[in-house]
């Protein structure tokens, strides 16, 4: 009996996952976005997957596992990218599907378990607080709010918001640690940044305290141009206008619009460039207004007064990702980048970034997103990626202008953040998973503590593909 | 038969005031702030109050002072500053305290008539829609939305929404005009700015519809400390802490609050200097954290728990302008000015206005405040007032270090203001006021289009003094 045998036999009580088939959907997240990650990802595949339904049976997961030396990647709905839940040594997948549930509710705040849809908290806020999600990924539909925090930066929100790292956004995290006898730790204040935006690393999130804001039915719009300028200033000016009210503010170069949004392409032509918003219907007036102000662009939708024969649906499931997912579906050799323009110099670099590439390698597409109370872009560029020399060579353009790049290409929390050690995960990790099980291979400071981040990591234990 | 008396008959049939105290108390707003205004304004004297129940009436009231020729000014509650309701012709005062009907709520707008108090209007809007008013003035308990909006520029809230003439705070107005047969307008959009801050010099409000944001129970605190550059820094990076909910972030300059503030004093000593701040429940655990990064700051007390044997009361209460009237019950010879601090370099220029009045002469008093997105200051300096020519060498030595003054020491929308004709106000007062007769002698741009701002403008039809 190996120790994956021994594992799964003493957890045979739990939800375990026996189909094959499952199991290699389970091991799967979105990681395909890039093909530098497919090429050494595709492979990876869970020896089975259990699904707690309460805090009690993570905590007998993490036990058992520690017992038998058998690693735990856990998921949510493996909406992520950067493989951020990808079982590098197989072992067990936790997945947190059936902890779903919403413990309070009230008006700026909710206390939810992992596995909940981020579209359910939602619906479940809104009709019992009139609030919803400060912040939530393009992934809305299909994504957990688990997830998000373990995995997630930022995303739709951020333009009001700014960042889940940002104090205030994330109120307390409960995490359970992986040790012989796992503890239950309550995480608030400085504490958070030690297990949030950790890929579970270093203790797995069974309860979550988030702020809310207030639900509206915010009207979606589209405004196109020819010149990408006034796209970056519209979206720029409407995020430092005070008193209209953004859910998000998108900026797509053409011809994004007519090569990738079916449903917005009869609307456009390829050198239209697209500006997505989604505004509070009490702030459709302001915004009237000042689009009047610029004859340089034209309001081709909007979600409350239209005559569109397909509606394009939620104007944000056109934003972040899933503008790259979008055009993945048309053109399969799309991949992105993740990069950030600072303030005050935004626009500049971002034209900068559109004169190295003027021959439609690299599409801009950027969303609107506050930075310490500055408002500065997020740019999720798409690439018609060639080589890997070639995106990487891509990528020092960018970084030598100045443009910080998040790697979306790279499968440990260093690579595609900041490359450096953080400190507050790393020692939390030392503490609460003394053996190095929860995820591992995501965190090159844990395994490789003096990597210089000159090429790209790889796990040394990485399990290997069949072939 | 007097064209005052012709006019009282006329409308005797409406709730007319004709106690010569309650005319005399409804001739007055809160321009005695102002020792200059005071000096000149004092004797100002309504000829007859009335007070319409409904735009009908207001109709009534402006068509009948029109065919008299009798002067009408309107005001609310009469708690604003400049002089802006003080009858400098005598006349009609329209008082429209009857006017307070709600017409409709719900989260996110709110349509109101103009006689509503601020607090009225909130709690109805909270228990109606868990919403509030996204700016009020901090005489909130006492003012009505109409002169709110009719003259006012913004205040508690500021922080978040920035200025009412943002392009979203305000959504529709309905305006009566005053001619032979007035008019009942609705402005939108650009519209807007043709009657907000106009003193109601050009037409009268009689709906509002206004943006609304979510109402919490904001918690209250008070931070002391001995460095002035730590509070201004607190101040303006909490404003920049885009996941922290703030409805004030006030500013106060050792000795305001052991001089000025009763209840705070105990707890500070002369040299503590004060920051107030309301923030969202959900807030606190990250103002708590941000504050904990500070160790030259101390928090001293927070609404939500605390030991003082006597509550402060609302935090707010102590920002804006109640902070020269707290001043003013203990020292009779403050008055203020109100200076614009402007982003990049409004903590410079505050401390460069310190430098230059080393002695007390000049208090500061900051909120911090949103403007185009950027968070700036404005000031309410406590002034200890001596002489006029002196109090405009302050002012000038302001404005020669690039601080905007908007001067509480005139009664002129344009002295107070940027010292120019506002031709949008100006083209409708032409169009909807041919007689001149709302609120005469506020707007100088009418009266002498060709005043050079060398001196202080002094209405020639303004009543005479008795003595």
């Amino acid at each position: 009996m190996t120790h994956i045998d021994a594992a799964k036999a003493a957890l045979a009580h739990l939800d375990i996952e026996e189909n094959p088939n499952a199991i290699t959907a389970a091991s799967r997240d979105f990681f395909w976005y890039s093909p530098v990650l497919k090429k050494r990802l595709d492979h990876l595949r869970a020896d089975f997957v259990v699904r707690p339904r309460s805090e009690a049976e993570v905590i007998e997961v993490l036990k058992t596992c520690y017992a038998h030396d058998v690693p735990v990647t856990t998921r949510g709905a493996g909406t992520g990218n950067y493989g951020q839940a990808m079982p590098m040594r197989g072992g067990c997948v936790m997945h947190l599907r059936h902890m779903t549930a919403v413990k309070s509710c009230e008006p700026g705040r909710v206390v939810v378990e992992p596995g909940c849809l981020l579209k359910d908290l939602d619906a479940f806020c809104k009709e019992q607080a009139g609030h919803e999600l400060r912040m939530v990924s393009s992934t809305w539909s299909t994504a957990t709010i688990g997830g998000f925090i373990a995995g997630g930066s930022g995303g739709v929100g951020s333009v009001t918001w700014g960042s889940l790292r940002d104090l205030g956004n994330i109120i307390r995290l409960r995490v359970v640690t992986m040790e012989e006898e796992p503890r239950v730790l309550e995480f608030t204040g400085e504490e958070l940044a030690r297990v949030s935006h950790a890929y579970g690393t270093n203790g797995i999130i069974t309860e979550l305290e988030l702020p809310l804001a207030p639900a509206y039915d915010w009207t979606g719009v589209f405004v196109k141009t020819k010149d990408f300028a006034a796209a970056m200033a519209l979206a720029e000016d409407l995020a430092n206008s005070d008193g209209i009210l953004l859910k998000i503010a998108s900026v797509y170069e053409a011809p994004t619009a007519k090569s990738y949004f079916q449903r917005v392409a009869p609307f456009v032509e390829d050198d239209d460039h697209l500006v997505g918003l989604m505004v509070a219907p009490q702030s459709m007036a302001g915004l009237v207004t000042l689009l009047a102000r610029r004859p340089e662009v034209e309001m081709i939708y909007r979600s409350d007064d239209h005559d569109w024969p397909r509606s394009p649906g939620l104007v944000f499931e056109y934003g972040w990702n899933h503008t790259t997912l979008r055009a993945l579906k048309v053109d399969p050799t799309i991949t992105y980048l993740q990069v950030r323009y600072g303030y005050p110099n935004s626009k500049e670099l971002v034209e900068q970034m559109r004169g190295s590439f003027p021959d439609g390698e690299v599409i801009q597409h950027l969303e609107a997103i506050r930075m310490e109370g500055k408002v500065a872009f997020a740019g999720l560029s798409m690439v018609k990626f060639t080589t890997e020399e070639r995106l990487e060579e891509i990528i020092q353009i960018h970084e030598d202008a100045g443009a910080l790049i998040f790697n979306p290409h790279r499968y440990t929390l260093e690579e595609g953040g900041r490359q450096h050690a953080d400190n507050r995960q790393l020692d939390f990790k030392r503490e609460a998973d003394p053996k190095g099980l929860l995820n591992p291979g995501k965190m090159v400071t844990w395994d490789a503590p003096d990597w210089d981040y000159s090429r790209m990591y790889a796990y040394p234990e990485m399990m290997e593909a069949d072939d």
